[in-house]
């Protein structure tokens, strides 16, 4: 089988925490036969130190010295560093020696590299980032989270059936449910984009396209494939990380208002 | 002193739950002399009743019985009913019988009655809807939370303005920083609309603008006037009060795996 190629130098406290998940990764699924780490190879060594031997024979490690940094402006990155382990992961897939690509670093550049080697597939014009939020019905899909910021509305089509695949496929729902974000959930509402895009997507006879979605109905299960533009998608997944973040703070303040045996009134 | 225009009929569970607001003011602000409500007379003084008699004489009522409903478009319910309480409420400022108008119902309405009656101030093109959101440090405003969504970067710019003043007058923090919301905090990024914004607003030299802000920060006490486009601006507001909404839900789960005893690290 051919292995997926792992850009080993990207992300947070890369490679440690990026082996880490190749670790758990062969522990959990035995059908993984290789990986491909792509970075530098002393690193990636001292990194698998703790690692099984019979994880470690399914790994194979093709070195670069060459790291695209988190800060680092894509374009420049992908010109000034063609061996960047992102670029030769992607190479990888392109000579065919790897079927696919995971990379937690430079977003810019990951997508850049993506675009110029691999092109999109036929009927897809923009890359979409597509980011599985957890709700308490499960989990919803939200492309694009970031990819593209300026979106035509047949972008955001394609974005509505690459989601619709990936959730029957990936997420295995059945006949996924397609939500465009807008203002209000009435045809006819929302910017010039969204209105445009909802009369494309509105066409697609096979999709299971239930119309304009709210933020307000984002966690109440409603829709399993929330499609939007990379600016709004971002800023959305964003806020949501921040909010989140900020829940302890509020929660500590409501516990000191309220003592902890009255919890179960503000959990119900 | 000009008494305010309350539209008494605007809103979830009106005109019942505006009264209590409105009693609940006159209890806490002993300087406002009067309110003027406007709506169906019958239903206000039924919603009167345990007003205390000491609030109720600082409480005038103008009576209509056309109301705009929630789902009505905006423009048919304007057209349609020239003497909706909203209306009439925007048209008591308009002859100067009151200082300011406030309205819990139709926003669409609401925005369409003041700026056909009252048009915007000089410099401002569109209204905003500023929306104040708790925070760790206290709180932030946002706007435009829905009232404009198909902005201009110039928009944006005069949002920037009003959001400062609002800041300053209201929120009483002297040197309000103005942030644009955006898909990366370096100057240069976002899509077309933000990155022209950037430079009108950087052009402003009275206004302390921090520049860019992403999602991540909104919570984080970094910015006080949060500015974007209507569009951006609701679904921010609708998927944060979704996720606050579901918080309730993802926090019970979490105290099913870890015993209460053990939420102290929870909340570090």
């Amino acid at each position: 089988m051919v292995p997926l190629a792992i850009d080993a130098m990207g992300g947070d406290n890369a490679p440690q925490v990026v082996i880490e998940g190749v670790c758990d990764a062969l522990e959990r699924f035995s059908g993984i036969d290789k990986l491909l780490l792509v970075g530098d190879r002393p690193q990636i060594e001292t990194a698998l130190q703790n690692c099984r031997a019979d994880h470690r024979s399914r790994i194979e490690i093709e070195h670069t010295d060459q790291i695209v940094a988190m800060d680092e402006p894509p374009a420049a990155a992908i010109r000034s560093k063609p061996k960047s382990s992102i670029a030769l992961a992607v190479e990888a897939v392109k000579q065919g020696r790897a079927g696919g690509v995971i990379s937690a670093g430079h977003t810019g550049a990951a997508v850049a590299s993506t675009v110029l080697k691999l092109r999109t597939l036929p009927g897809i014009e923009r890359p979409g980032i597509a980011t599985v939020f957890p709700s308490p019905s499960g989990c919803f899909l939200l492309l694009d989270a970031g990819a593209n910021v300026d979106c035509k509305p047949r972008h955001l089509t394609q974005y509505a059936v690459m989601g619709e695949i990936y959730a029957r496929e990936i997420l295995n729902i059945k006949k996924p449910r397609i939500g465009l974000i807008n203002v209000g959930d009435e045809a006819g509402k929302g910017n010039d984009l969204s209105k445009a895009a909802y009369e494309e997507i509105s066409k697609l006879a096979d999709l299971n396209f239930i119309g304009n979605i709210e933020g307000s109905a984002l966690f109440r299960g409603t829709c399993d494939v929330v499609v939007c533009d990379g600016f709004v998608g971002n800023v959305i997944l964003k806020s949501c990380e921040s909010l989140a973040g900020a829940f302890g703070h509020f929660l500590k303040k409501l516990l000191v208002k309220n003592p902890v045996r009255q919890m179960g009134a503000f959990l119900c």
